[in-house]
């Protein structure tokens, strides 16, 4: 990440401006608002507003006409009930409202998630940045042979040099020749004054879906949920879920409650079909369940082993 | 409306709960935030929370680090040329979120808007209030002949009072008989020690579509102006469109900026179909435009007389 | 159900007339396509039209040139996968349309349901029916102890008698008093020549809940089954849950595959937290858990002990 | 476009496949059903399913239980009539499909519409073709200097052949390089058989946003004319516009009588703000209206005389 001195600075200036308010304040939240969690070689995410808190929750189960809220230990048990019987509309309640700078193959996961505000920044309008994402050696999988859609084991010495090189080198020249098909310098003027220059909703074609992209990305509180618990997991693409992954922090101090709750029912909650549950139920009798009369297809017997061995 | 006293006191309580923000915070908004604004004769409109003020538009549209703002003059430019062209996606970035009390009925026109969130008071749960709506005599109007949508003349004397008489009787009875079946005193023993009493979920349906209920309503800036558009306007009923005007005063407060724009374009502008912009440019230039010769059905060229003798 | 004879002119009409299509077809539909299903005393359920079938979700899921399918065993495997690891959207391929005659309190929990499309019968515009729901004896169920939402045992003798009589009484009454109002004979002349009638947005308030609406309610299959597996369930009420299993039958025979992978993991399936699971795994040890020491509440930890007994 | 000889059997045998069906059909369609629409150099839009037709819209607008129909000229009337007052939900009722090939940064604007489902091609899972875009010469349009969103005149002579041969031969080796990383031939087997090849969800990342995607897109009748009346518009970036284009004589052959309401009132109608119809009334009184006194901006006035003059 490299937020430029302006940016900063202007991050900075709104983190200085403190005013009073009558509405529900999360400390927790405020301590971090506006700041650029880095993710990534050059992303980042920010919180850049927020709307209600746990008691929000708690207020609109009960529709009532102060804060919602008794004692904790009756909302944390409201909030558990909420979360267990999937009742989701009073968690609708709380909204939140991101700045993240995330590459171009990240944004096109991340928009099949519909129910969401989203505003880009437009390569109609203006010109990109000259900032793609390369990955670290660590992150440079093989294809994996047992699961399409997985990632195997790391490439190593010269192959993995050779992925480097490549999409760096690509990427740097992709960049080159869209600045000079637009033929406009930093500050605006002509490179060569005797070129008009590509309409930059042309020019920005010739990009790869590596480079950096920004947009505010506003969901309520049940929709970022559910994007986390399909994103912060294991069978998401890495660098999706590294922005999942900040992002479930940033749950953590907006609605420590609504966290406790999600993590123990959605994150590290089980989902077991009825063929499942009955072997499940045939084991605690004693019997010995065996995969041909469970009833189950050989990927889900895997699994539901993987399930019982204390994997989520 | 009669908020009880302990209602009022939570909601005192609630505004004299003063905290530190770095959020935007709109003091004009802030002033009336939890206050019940009276509408019809039970019913209320109270804003609970809401996210972001007219800057949070303007930065949305130029995805910007800071504020966005620039200066109060551009930015109303650009909130202004963002309604004209319908971008709608920069005021989806404000949130706001009511607590609304209201007849039955029009909470069935109310829910046909299914893009904001909703918690509703349940009656599966919970016994409802002894309240129910009586029109004023000035609303108590004759079905419209030329319109089968709309009201005519205000019904007088007589048919006016029987009216009147009916619908208080009815709903009186209706609710005696409610609390009957239900067989729970206010205090929540029951009436008579030798009865069950009918369960909640079915007694309900005895009442009227003239109870109010209640509900959190929670909606972006977009789609409440969308329902505003709808319901804050001469087609729409009354009893709903009471409603609405509360909230353009809220709206107003909110997002003044955007609230002129809206004025502007949407409250008070116009459509013209093809055939009837045709009609207007033929008459610009001296000619003669009839119904006959205009390509305009009946309907909408009486509209369209309509709206060039500077009705909306 | 009472449907009348010109309605039902209509629909065998419909049915007869059988045109050649290029689109996949449904025949187990097309046997019940627009005949009405009875449901509770004057209700029903129709299929209006339908768009796409079992081969339509693994085209999605592949996005092919062809019908998608290979095998049926595939197929079958494939959308099982798809239902287990919650990928939506080759579900949301096909669509079904309903026609639903039902009572005002039922469209109330059904509307909340927002991602479908809905018409509903207008009585802004037009006359509501003499139509209204009585609850069968055995459906008169006293307000459950244990359980703010539920159902206790049925009432019995006299009391069932003054609820069946109250009912009923309000109903006619509040129906007289709506059609008085109106001042409208049933061929549309007034009743009173004396009296100008109340606008029918006014006087259908007067009508109770029980009343009976209807509405074209248009749906995805992916929203459908979502719909499906919170109302065709033991917590819903009564009086919706009889439309939901009417509607069972009908995704049996639209899409038989899907249907079959929806039991299995949705209706049938069950869905454990992080400590439910844990102690699961702790009992497959052979160690004896008890509330206690199980990490849960005592309402999740009886709901965990009925769920390995064998039940949803 | 390049079907494959595999791919145009398919397609034909789907084309020969007719059953008969008790549902709505609409011969017009039918006629193109399956068909690919050719688009740009590699695209296009085939229609892949359909339900309901200008009837349904009708007789969901009347909650009917036939067909809806009265007379041709009544249902034109309603139509016109639903389209002019924006009442949406009767074209909610009708439903489409279609399957299409389209260049990634098409794409990227495409799926802002947020009300329709999609099921894209899986660069995840699968291999993306040799596909991208290049434009024609008349499209090589330079930057406009009065309009940041917009094209200016066309690139000429040198500069155009420099731009050509830059995204030609950048995407050229950006393909060879996402092969060469995930060293897979194109009968699956390793192109180096010492190496392990690149995951496919990392190697995407080198293509270009002008290489082709395809996916299956589904959108009810209301949210179709939406997309159209924004993307087949003059302000439309020309790559999505031609789609749009294609799809509006599809539009055309399923609902004529919407269709012609459409062209009518959304694609050929004009809105005008409060000033702007203000300005219209005082020409119509003959007075001069000039920039200054009308209350417009500058912008807005010069869309105005546009406008007047008998432009859309």
């Amino acid at each position: 990440m490299a937020l430029t001195t302006e940016q900063q600075d202007e991050i900075d200036q709104l983190r200085a401006n403190v005013q009073p308010t009558r509405r529900a304040v999360v400390p927790a939240l405020e301590e971090v608002l506006y700041q650029a969690v880095p993710v990534l070689d050059h992303g980042f995410v920010r919180v850049i507003d927020y709307m209600g808190d746990d008691s929000a929750v708690v207020q609109a189960a009960r529709v009532s006409y102060g804060r919602g809220t008794k004692k904790v230990t009756e909302d944390r048990g409201l909030i558990h009930y909420l979360m267990r019987h999937r009742h989701s509309t009073p968690f609708e309640m709380c909204e939140i409202k991101f700045h993240v700078k995330l590459p171009i193959f990240v944004a096109r996961q991340w928009i099949r998630h519909r129910t969401a505000n989203v505003n880009e920044y437009s390569a109609r309008y203006s010109i990109l940045d000259r900032e793609f994402y390369i990955p670290q050696p660590a992150q440079l999988a093989a294809q994996s042979v047992s699961n399409r859609q997985g990632r195997g084991a790391v490439l190593q010495g010269a192959e993995a040099a050779r992925v480097l090189e490549l999409l760096k080198a690509d990427s740097t020249q992709a960049y080159d020749h869209y600045i000079e098909m637009l033929n406009e310098a930093e500050d605006g003027t002509p490179i060569d004054a005797n070129r008009q220059g590509l309409a930059r909703e042309l020019a920005r074609m010739n990009l790869s879906l590596n480079f950096y992209t920004q947009w505010y990305w506003k969901v309520d509180l049940q929709n970022f949920m559910h994007f986390l618990s399909l994103r912060a997991d294991a069978h998401a693409q890495y660098e999706i879920r590294v922005f999942a992954d900040a992002m479930l922090d940033i749950l953590r101090r907006w609605v420590p409650l609504t966290f406790e709750a999600f993590e123990q029912h959605r994150l590290h909650g089980v989902s077991l079909s009825k063929n499942a549950i009955d072997a499940v139920r045939r084991m605690l009798k004693g019997e010995t369940v065996t995969e041909a009369d469970s009833g189950l297809g050989k990927r889900e017997w895997a699994e539901l082993q993987h399930v019982l061995k204390g994997h989520d």
